[in-house]
């Protein structure tokens, strides 16, 4: 640090996202990217865009906002598009956090949550998962502040149905819920349709994850216009021009793919069914996952040792160095290729510790 | 704004981007895009990356980062890449500026910096340019706090040499100058050189301007690695993957073609002069300018006005409701073909009021 940042930010742990090595070409179980390419339709769209990248990009993303309305079912002053879902939660903290409105959210979920809190020194409380790693909305019933859940959650996988969600609004009615549905496509049960009913309600998506979007870089919110105008406010006061031209293309191609979507999430459900299995099969204790990834517990040697195993056989898997959790893995459900490399790996790593 | 929003940004009021209305087909030269193009290559590179977003993007930047460190000859410790220069511009902010350490600037300036310093609670100063629109270094000399000078100046045009900012540098060992240079290729001194000798400089850059990337959002900041370590922990703890993959691959590209990059500059520099001189022909007052747009003002009629006028014939320029400034209008420097519209439009309103 240097002399001159700003002491406030002394304490400040930033982020660390997954590890992208570039020794040797991993299977790469992660960073819960999808294993398919961007609809073909998205890639085309955003090479159109390409040739133009002199003149601004619409700060209002114009196209795709129809596109998205029509798609999701809500009105263009029910949307901000920005940088990846990360930007809208930034947001989020920033303009419904702060010293009289603490934020909270699990002690196990996305490592970002505590890092936007610091980073703007927003007062947090972070309450623990039940024994079995689920979300226990009661204690959240009688809590003051804005309420970060993921749904389902990180690193678990495990959801919440939208009548919980939809108790937790009409029990908090002067506090903002924030439902990170960045996994919801993969089996979660979403709580847009509440954003007509509750104006506590944000809810926001990402297109890195179902849509296959990652690299390209787009996230929604989705709330009563009058949360929208405040998060534009923000957005407009950091970065209006915060969503590329060709990104914006390649949403509006993904968006209208809805076919290749379908066919990939699919997929990705069918693979997680099988990894799952296979793994419980050889005594793992495998979370119940609505997500395009598994929180996973062998029944012989650590997260760590698992993850350290896995990647010197050339497959990266995630393992968080957390109290709670350091008996587990996240794995991304990638191809049944993988699948299968991941599965016939992890059946090694038996074979040499017998 | 909604019963949800903090307080402190009750009297936050937002950026406003340059219009981009979608009634007619305007001669845009109100929001200082490069009237060129992408350079070929940039585009190419893009195109190839639009194919494998469902990969995230490199943080670091490592293709490009080792281009841009050979393009302007520092190391990679000393750059950070950003969503547009607008987002290291927030991020200083962030990082340099608080309750201890105001932020400085100009009176008339880029409109930015009152809106990033509101939206963080960070006390801002700032100083009245001279008589003629042009900073006067002298009273920045005594005054403490991070200051942000942008270098040429907008919307004036006005550039600083290299020997007064290294004054500044030399004057404020313990505050920080943020040396704005969006506009720098088209004719300023550029302080990258300073960043090997202080410790208390941070220069950006865009390639939203010269480099015909506005669309694309792509900037970067250069300092000594201490400073870049700061920013960098920043960038961490809001939006680690803040640069997509096509972006990262289009600035590449635009780094590469620097014959490409040098034509389009030595254009914009040719068409300056050919507006410039039209102008002062009909009686405008016109400021030196260093940037790819001119401050002008007519010898009859109110900025607004002129912008108004100009807009009823389909050019638009961007005027400021600003008092020391309301006799200007800004004018994006285009392609000889658009400069010949607006000086015919401007005749045309001469012709009108007579």
């Amino acid at each position: 640090m240097s002399k001159f940042m700003m002491d406030r930010l002394n304490a400040l742990q930033a982020y660390v996202p997954g590890e992208q090595p570039q020794d040797k070409t991993y299977v790469k179980l992660n960073t819960n990217e999808c294993p398919f390419p961007p609809s073909p339709y998205a890639t085309r769209l955003a090479r159109q865009a390409a040739g133009s990248l002199n003149l601004y990009c619409d700060p209002e993303c114009g196209v795709l906002a129809s596109v998205a309305a029509e798609t999701f079912g809500v009105s263009k002053e029910q949307m901000i598009f920005t940088n990846g879902s990360d930007e809208v939660l930034d947001f989020a903290f920033l303009a419904f956090c702060g010293e009289s409105c603490p934020a909270l959210f699990p002690d196990i979920t996305y490592g970002f949550y505590p890092v936007f809190a610091s980073l703007h020194g927003v007062p947090y409380r972070e309450i623990p998962l039940n024994e079995d790693l689920c979300v226990d909305i009661t204690p959240y019933l009688s809590l003051k502040g804005t309420l970060f859940l993921a749904n389902p959650n990180a690193p678990t996988g495990v959801a919440l149905g939208r009548a919980e969600i939809e108790k937790l609004l009409q029990a908090r009615p002067d506090s903002i819920l924030v439902v990170d549905e960045a996994y919801v496509d993969f089996g979660g049960e979403s709580a847009l349709p509440l954003i007509e009913k509750y104006d506590n309600l944000l809810v926001t998506r990402t297109f890195s994850k179902s849509r296959s979007l990652a690299g390209g870089r787009l996230g929604i919110g989705f709330a009563c216009p009058a949360l929208i105008a405040d998060l534009k406010k923000v957005k407009y006061s950091v970065n209006p021009y915060n969503v590329n031209s060709m990104t914006a293309a390649a949403g509006v191609g993904a968006l209208l793919d809805q076919e290749y979507f379908a066919k990939n999430v699919a997929v990705i459900q069918e693979n997680r069914a099988y990894v799952t299995a296979a793994l419980k099969e050889r005594g793992f204790t495998v979370l119940p996952s609505s997500a395009n990834f598994i929180f996973a517990k062998s029944p012989d040697i650590t997260g760590e040792t698992l993850y350290k195993k896995l990647k010197e056989k050339g497959v990266l898997v995630r393992y968080f160095a957390k109290e709670r959790i350091k008996a587990y893995v996240r794995i991304t459900i990638g191809t049944k290729e993988q699948s299968d490399v991941l599965i016939s790996k992890i059946d090694e790593i038996a074979e040499e510790s017998k």
